[in-house]
């Protein structure tokens, strides 16, 4: 999974690099955590952003965060912060050995988008899975065309469409691998 | 929806009241409008939390954050600030005109507990349900033990178990509300 701040795009659509959020690692990573996804991918280009990145998680791995909440230790122990989407996949393949299918998200509703139900089952067939979301306004539309897959959007009853980026992902990684208790 | 700062428990199981946390606030007020709940209630018999809950949504719908970003002015719109969970009962009472189905969740499992299938058929034959979560490190026993119906709790293929409170919202209106686009 990878939290995407650069290429993203801001509310009219320019693309730009987003600031990382505190909120956001600490969400995110206890999402995948409890949904057993392999890494939590953090990508941005700015050194001084990786830096505070790095200095979160050491917060709470290294230091009196860990001592004081080791389930938040073992969450934000997974996080791996890199330059770019690439260097995610990079880092992906050469964990598992092969290519893996990269899947893009997106609020809004688009053409050819693939249904939950389907991914579910493409995740469930052993091929590792790189799953893209945007932080602030989304992923910018050259990411989304270089993706292999575009996931359908989150929908309910309402026209109302502006879910957090940490809504999205904690519903997104249950609907392709939450379990009922 | 309620999202209760009293009573709840903290890390070693005494009931406490705890702070609200502004982001809750705003990623549950998307996640609720965006699922078509009716109210979200924030309850907190702290007066000066009640005040900073008052402050930080008049910002977003009286104040400089509406114009800057209405969508966000349209979500905390919907928020209603309440003493005590059964003040939440009476208002849903009130508005509909029969005593809700109260609804407790929690992380860790229990017997009796609900399935999210059966608890979707309910809230869909029309009745009023009121949904509780609780902030901090969950439900006070005594509310859960009031309480028509527990929840299952929401798992992943792991053991670990510790979503945020925004996290377990979010998925647990999909798994009731939500629909597949």
């Amino acid at each position: 999974m990878v939290l995407t701040h650069y290429p993203v795009v801001n509310k009219v659509g320019e693309v730009i690099a987003s600031a990382v959020t505190n909120l956001d690692l600490h969400d995110i990573a206890r999402a995948v955590r409890t949904f057993g996804v392999r890494t939590f991918f953090v990508v941005t280009p700015l050194a001084d952003q990786q830096v505070l990145v790095r200095r979160i998680i050491s917060h709470w791995t290294a230091g009196g965060g860990g001592r004081h909440n080791p389930d938040r230790k073992e969450a934000l122990g997974g996080v791996v912060v890199l330059d770019t989407i690439e260097d995610a996949i990079q880092h992906v393949q050469q964990a598992s050995g092969s290519r893996p299918v990269v899947v893009a998200t997106r609020a809004a509703r688009c053409d050819g988008s693939v249904s939950y139900g389907r991914m579910r089952q493409m995740v469930e067939s052993g091929k590792p899975h790189v799953l893209l979301f945007g932080t602030a306004w989304g992923l910018s539309e050259a990411v989304i065309q270089e993706a292999d897959y575009l996931l359908d959007p989150i929908s309910g009853p309402t026209e109302y469409n502006h879910l957090s980026v940490r809504s999205a992902v904690s519903i997104i990684l249950d609907r392709l691998i939450g379990e009922e208790a």
